[in-house]
């Protein structure tokens, strides 16, 4: 008798067929408002069950490529670093066989894993962050290591111009202004993001979403909603834009289904999950 | 002593003197993500008391208007076919005596049991449908009747290019497929609506509400959200044009309330409702 | 590299090694007042992760035991015959098999399906029901097959005095007078279970657990809470008597998890369901 | 057409042709912690029209009572004198036709207009109070009128002796005080309740339930929870024993849907209300 | 060792030194659909903690500016007219004392405090109102203080066309007839703010802002949810736009965060509360 | 004017005046299954606003009793060993000042850092822990801080034979094998607690309350619902002895009101830390 056993967007490719590996990391031990984002990937295994593996908006078919989700990696709690750690080996793991690693977050903390795994295939690697929050603190509360100040972690490893921020919308002073000497940051929404693909063609590309970028009318459900963001039809016309870049890998973090009864933020998520992997399909 | 009788937007009007006749149909047994649409008249009921009977947008006031609310269908749970004739019977009846039948669902499959009925005193009835999915499955899961397969149904009954659907982002590719050739399709918003009102001028037609053609964000209560929807804005406007046409009959569905502990869907329903019952009491 | 797919306990066993199976049956298509059961197997297998596989009750441990979920059964929604075949099918194999069927509903017509299965296995098959209601009506609102009917059919498969029912607090007068002539009935709490147990020792026994037999205080999250229900302990030790007899097969149903955003609901199903299967274990 | 039209229990008597006659009392002015009472008889006519209307408990069934659910009264909201008038006069109107008032509140300061009410009929009236609190404050932030000061206005009518109250767990030192002089009182449970019956034998009784007597646990959903409260089985063993009263008037308050989405509180003020009636059909 | 007192956005000046004076106004007691503003103040005191003293928008910064919050009034509950008073005292002794009162509701009738207040030093007051609702009934359920009716009695205090009504989007038919006499109304939307600003300069402004001006998609948890209002983009440049005014008290009011469990709502009220005090800073 | 702060049960004494002083720890980064005990402090300050500070069960009034609440300590997210140093800090300040210290968690590993606080001023130190769980694991997905492994860390410190374990009901079987050999464990409920006092008399005793070994029915809002819990009067009453024993420290931990909407679990915990406040205050 079969077993019937629930993956993501019903992607149950073996892993050894896979070209793109999906796996959850449920970490959210940093969040310093509300935590809630380690129950994510499931929440979009559970409800991405029913949805549609076609799309209307690019006219392909999810049940056409090959994924496999590998299920969620199990952390130690309380103890980031050797979380960042699991992550990094994974990812490495995943990009050393030949696939594309994509990581479904947790926190936003859990990018500097899979970015420092693929750092070490492509050394010229570029990350495009879709995000409310710059990210740019050097310490939070005194920690390094903290969703706050991941992106200037990674920004330490990728160094000056090659981190592409786009839909900012909060921040300290100081973060803007490192931001404005460091990254390519392009605040409140995602307008810009168009004229910048032409520089980053050819480029290995990170891609990194934190969903907070939407307006909290789409997704309540995250951990520190900031009103004023994009509109689901931006998000989704700039991740179809993807098709144009060469991602070699990406992530989605920072839902937090328990903050949304409705299940709205969770059918959002599942539903940007799905147009982004069909734009990695083409390869 | 006189009762005190929660009514719709207190339409309170006898039957007999009444030419609009509004109906629950709580039934949500097709439903195949999530159940809750049953609960949606009675919240609407509940809700409503307290709305302006004036609309600001058409300058016109329900209190001028004839209608009565007859409450709730009695269904029995787990048969579909009984339950579509109880509807059928119920707007035969309301048609045959001069008045509109107006349906609040309950899931999209109430439809059928309307149209059946309706399309016995107009054989020419055209559909309207504002929906979030095609709903034209030939089966889904094994069977015919369900929320996902009515539309086909109807096409069976009303024939070619007398079914125009609007807003639909969602759907599997053959669903698409099967629009372009036998229904007036108009995808992923309504600004095709005003474009197509000319052609149906004169005709008896029947609108269907399924108001997760409305994006999550305003109407997040409803089994299957699907982000990506129209605004509250364009709903509106498209409902005003509906004075235009000859509407023998309507319905509004899929409202599921406990996913919306906000009320927020529910008060956008009952406002819909309002603005819709309007366009229907100039004649 | 593997997968991590989350099962019931962490029930992982292969199913031709296992000795007890679990099955999902997420059907909540007759339910009258609320709906949502059909969410109970998934909430079980997601929320039983962290729950510790010894039991301090019965100082027996669960990773001892041999048992396979093999997930959830896909049903057609709006077609109780169907969902019963299939669940009927599911466990005649499995009993075929060797094995114990353990099913998780779902509503509690789902019984009927694994009582039809194991009958034919157990000619004098013996049912004992926990449960706040008879279930003994002859039609609810029109219809044979119901929640409401579920133990009016199996009485009428297994005859009189088979049918042992207990915790029984709500009924329509013409169903305690139905119980008194035609089946063992002990009202309002398990204190009559001990004394019940020496008259079905060495008879194939099934067991099926409507969760709303306990007091909403302890598990709110149902579709018809009934208060004045029995305690968690009172449960509990009624279940560790089971050990003295032979089941062949048992289900536990009616959880509606939505309804309780605490997860306490959830919780004490994941424990009674671990100290049932340790019960079954001992064979 | 028939209007299908939803009444507490299914209580659909003529006014004319009752005994007894429910109205909702939709009043949460006062409440200083959270309000939301007002949605209780609401929210109790919708949940009570599945419950059975046979008691196992009373082996009594309420299709034999002739009772009338009148609706609720409308209240001019921040007028607390206006809303206690307007209980005044309903309650002596429904008591004057030689009826049975039975309020459903709000907050518990509605006890006081349907007790002046009755006070003009019944000289002698005795008042029994189950409560959590003993609502004796002269004033409550300056107020006379107050739902912390109700049974204090009411002891100011009636006089001492004549108040007994029942489960009181909460208060200042002074109501403690002021109770053992001027009132009856029974602290934290209903175990006095048996013995003090008699002395009331023959008596016109006012019957005020405050249902957060009731232990959270069974009864979450009330504005101010009080942990250490009585069972439901309690509850309803002393309500049974209302049998061998001359009840004159009766209310039940204080329930809050809103803050219990599982729906359970309001079940069990359902099913609390379904005995209470039943206590009184009996005449 | 020193306290950690929580106060809005960090406001911690001490009285003495502050320019701007916070206080919390919990009253909701003519809240005639759903109360629950009474826990705006506390709500936006807990979560604007996280939040940064860092406008983007502005390029401004909270931490420059002198503000002291001094917490909540307490209120006697039931009693409109006293609360009315309480705030008019507080008001005018903020005033009194060369300091900008800024009130966080509560329900919309605070205002009327307020501005009697104001009056009072500046008999030119004119008042800008945001707000779905014309608020503008002579008289609601038969009284003259309520939610309801709060901007006509402002209106006969300050008289003919200085009452500047913007994003109005539900009323009686007759409230609109009043406004188009004696205010200065501008429907559905913020479009009309731009222009009007040139014709209060220089005189003295009260700013009060109903949240319900805001789309429910973005603010959905409000006592009475209105679709179809301003999005946060527009109602936050028309705030920007404060700074050419005179603005000499404001007020924010109508959230009720119980409605709303993801924190998106108070999210916004928060965000919009950050950038108006910081357009008072200038002075 | 005064600033209106709030204070955990108003107790507002100055820290130099104060006998017990109370700070809130909001850390629960080592939560495996569900975090939010984080909010718990500042949910307790605002909900026990209104509560009385007469306690009917001691007869006495925290009024008469000098409490100081300094508020939150601030933490650094996802460092374990710098939060448990703070509140080392802390609470030995206090201790040394000559005050008792009370702590509100946040998650259990807490109790840690004030253990460690007072070990150093009183060697003899006697620990008595309620709770659902052992909490003795040695490690827990490989760390040695964690809410799973805080008791294996106090007894590692105090030695065997001085933590005395009471309502214990969840454990791996190594962990019951381990307390049998080392502490004093009293399994299922606090039955033994009333025996065990005597040979704790006149030893300094550090009393650790975590609120799940209430059942869950009583207290839903906790990371771990563990049903089958102790009731609310037998913890009340176990408390109650605690004025037996010479307390110099206590803490009460894992609550998380996110999980329970109702607010019931606040409101237990809040009377819990009354009564517990007023066993302390008898010195």
């Amino acid at each position: 008798m079969d077993k019937n056993v629930q993956t993501i967007l019903g992607c149950d490719a073996a892993y050894e067929q896979a070209d793109i590996v999906i796996f959850g990391a449920p970490f959210d031990g940093t969040a310093s408002f509300r935590p809630g984002s380690r129950f994510a990937p499931n929440a979009i295994r559970t409800d991405s069950v029913g949805l549609e593996t076609y799309s209307p908006y690019q006219d392909r078919d999810l049940s056409k490529s090959r994924i496999c989700d590998i299920g969620d990696l199990e952390f130690p709690f309380g103890n980031s670093e050797k979380v960042l750690s699991l992550i990094e080996t994974t990812a490495a793991e995943i990009s050393g066989d030949g696939k594309i690693p994509v990581l479904i977050g947790g926190e936003h903390l859990v990018t500097l894993g899979a970015v420092s795994a693929l750092l070490t295939v492509y050394p010229d690697l570029h990350v495009i962050q879709f995000d409310a929050h710059t990210d740019l603190r050097d310490t939070y509360l005194g920690e390094k290591l903290s969703h706050a100040t991941v992106m200037r972690r990674i920004w330490e490893k990728i160094g000056d111009g090659k981190l592409c921020q786009f839909g900012i919308r909060s921040g300290e002073k100081e973060e803007f202004a490192f931001a404005k000497e460091h990254t390519r940051i392009h605040p409140f929404d995602l307008s810009a993001f168009a004229g910048a693909i032409d520089s980053l063609k050819g480029k290995p590309v990170y891609f990194s979403l934190d969903l907070d970028v939407l307006d909290p009318a789409v997704l309540p459900g995250t951990g520190t909603p900031e009103p004023g963001g994009v509109s689901f039809a931006e998000l989704l016309h700039a991740i179809i834009k993807l098709r144009e870049l060469n991602i070699v890998g990406c992530d989605i973090n920072e839902l937090s289904p328990i903050y949304d009864m409705s299940g709205a933020s969770t059918a959002a998520a599942c539903k940007i999950m799905r147009e982004l992997l069909l734009t990695l399909k083409g390869e």
